[in-house]
């Protein structure tokens, strides 16, 4: 079974990955593009366990390892 | 009109974060968790112009800015 896992920068958080990306852009003259927000998209494979334990597994490895409960939040959908 | 990129590595790269992530969750006994790649996820919102055009300008930001096409593939979606 398949995961993707979404960790984004929560709402207040400064983005400066985005903010340079956007200060390159209007450097390139992209005008339009706007509030651009970077985040990291892990997916993963999970064996051998049924639908529901796969799910809180990843559940659990997102809080552990993948994102930084202070400043991030994740998203967890099937692949 | 809000686009989400997926920036991937390329099949044949070598995914050192998604690795670390692995052994990191070999150490903490999720032996069922594989094949883990980790890629970003950049959301932007692109205004004043067409469907067509708003999309035409993404594709040309990721080339420009936001994939490296040597080791990377993106992939644009509407959010």
């Amino acid at each position: 079974m398949r995961f993707q896992v979404l960790v984004r920068l929560k709402g207040g958080v400064l983005d400066v990955q985005g903010k340079a990306i956007e200060t390159g852009l209007k450097d390139k003259k992209f005008n339009g593009l706007k509030n651009i927000r970077v985040g990291r998209v892990i997916e993963l494979d999970v064996d051998g366990v049924s639908a529901t334990e796969a799910r809180a597994q990843v559940e659990e490895v997102c809080k552990l390892l993948l994102a930084n409960p202070v400043i991030e939040q994740y998203e967890i959908k099937e692949a």
